[in-house]
């Protein structure tokens, strides 16, 4: 099993990817379209895409690329973020005048930030690629916000922890393939449709679900390109595909929308809430098929 | 008056102002929370923030200040949005190695940017930005993409038109301030409301306003910090504040929500859809109040 995901060794997403399986082979990728490419080229049996996090947000660009894209959702993974502040060995936090990170892990370091005097913030497009560009490039004057992990890949040390504002810094990654992963039986299907553009469309699409008691986890809206001002839904059901209510319920949506498409019906696999995130066990490797 | 915005000068969102009026005096910001504090402290009479784009989607970071800060919605203007490559003056389109622009802009402007061979993106934090980069470095391999505007203040040459994938590509700004805006009776109220986490909540939230046929032009969502996977909701109705159906279907929702409140109650500024942008008259500059 070969899982591809965007950014350098020591990326969160690949912390996500070792949940999994012990045994299951990481393949970095430069961007997201190259996690789909690798997929549909068949250089990796699945990606694994960071769809949103809990204090950041959506990742907007992956609901696009899921939409564009024709390979299923087969799972899903969650993982507690553990933001460091990491430097070459040696460096003390005293030498530091500028610090590296992804846009996202900045703004969910905000407090820690704020309290800096005399740091120069820089955004970069990697959080584990920041910790390589200090590794690499020798610089005794940058730090990075990564993992721990990507500290031990670039040969850094961690000059401070828990640089993160909420503790529950949580992180939802989507598992997409062409082979379906036994995480268990599906309890959760991802939708994508638009509505005509009438008053009151939404509401009515919703209703469908409500009538039946099935639970909305994530709602979320993006642009019709070419369409100003319309919109694709992409909904989360707390019920499996399988399930006689989401069938009818999908039926009855498909009399009233524009458009439909299942993306995928999965199950999540969730870390342990009281584990520490380096000490839960990984979940069974012969639980990830082939 | 003086409207403060994000970017350089030659800034969409200083296009956006030239809308309102021609004497508006505009103050170029670094960031949005800048332009949050231009106008708390006084230094601008009111600000203008993107707060989506028809094919980029969302400017999130923006929703979230709103909620953040105190300041109300007093208009809104949408812009037509052209991107041109810009590059200093006698370079060829032959010569360009680097494209800079701000990664919405390179986003929507796709098409172009895949028909390219050999040449780098660069994701930047602003158009106009890239474009000052290359008329005060003097780089003669390096192109942005930016408004024809950019290219007159920092002494650039338009290599190519028409950039963007899709003609209708239209950024809607908001306007914030302590003192209203005269562009007319308010026609639209922005809100932003949290729910009790129980299936069904959206939902009913929802049906006070299909109930009274109160049109809903867009529904946002965003993350709670601290509290993984509750949302803020953000909508904008079709309806002014001070229309009684309005005040009713907002008392309804407070017997419901767990927080409401009220981000503006405002009239949108339209640019007519058949004319140029470059020749659209400006609105009537006395129409601004001071």
């Amino acid at each position: 099993v070969r899982i591809a995901y965007q950014g350098e060794p020591g990326a969160y997403s690949e912390a996500a990817i070792m949940r999994l399986g012990a045994d299951i082979d990481a393949l970095p990728c430069r961007s997201f379209e190259d996690v789909f490419a690798a997929v549909e080229e068949g250089r990796a049996s699945a990606g694994i895409l960071p769809i949103e996090n809990s204090v950041g947000g959506s990742i907007h660009r992956n609901y696009d690329l899921l939409a564009q894209h024709d390979i299923p959702i087969v799972g899903e993974v969650q993982l507690r973020v553990e933001h460091k502040l990491l430097a070459a060995p040696g460096v003390r936090f005293e030498d530091i005048t500028r610090i590296y990170s992804h846009p996202q892990a900045l703004a969910q370091c905000e407090r820690f930030l704020q309290g800096l005097d005399r740091v120069e913030i820089v955004a970069t497009y990697d959080t584990a690629g920041s910790a390589k560009m200090i590794g690499e490039g020798g610089l005794r004057d940058v730090a990075a916000i990564a993992s721990e992990r990507a500290a031990r890949v670039f040969g850094l040390s961690v000059l401070r922890s828990g640089l993160e504002d909420f503790e529950a810094n949580i992180t939802r990654f989507l598992i997409i393939g062409r082979t379906p992963l036994t995480l268990g039986k599906p309890d959760k299907t991802s939708i994508v449709f638009s509505v005509p553009n009438v008053p009151g469309s939404l509401l009515k699409a919703l209703t469908v679900f409500a009538w039946r008691d099935i639970d909305l986890t994530k709602l979320e809206s993006r642009p019709i390109r070419g369409r100003p001002w319309e919109y694709l839904f992409y909904v989360d059901l707390a019920i499996g595909r399988d399930e006689p209510r989401c069938a009818r319920a999908l039926a009855q949506l498909a009399e009233f929308a524009l458009s439909l498409r299942t993306l995928g019906s999965y199950r999540a696999w969730r870390e342990p809430e009281t584990a520490d995130t380096n000490e839960t066990p990984a979940a069974d490797p012969a639980s990830v098929q082939k």
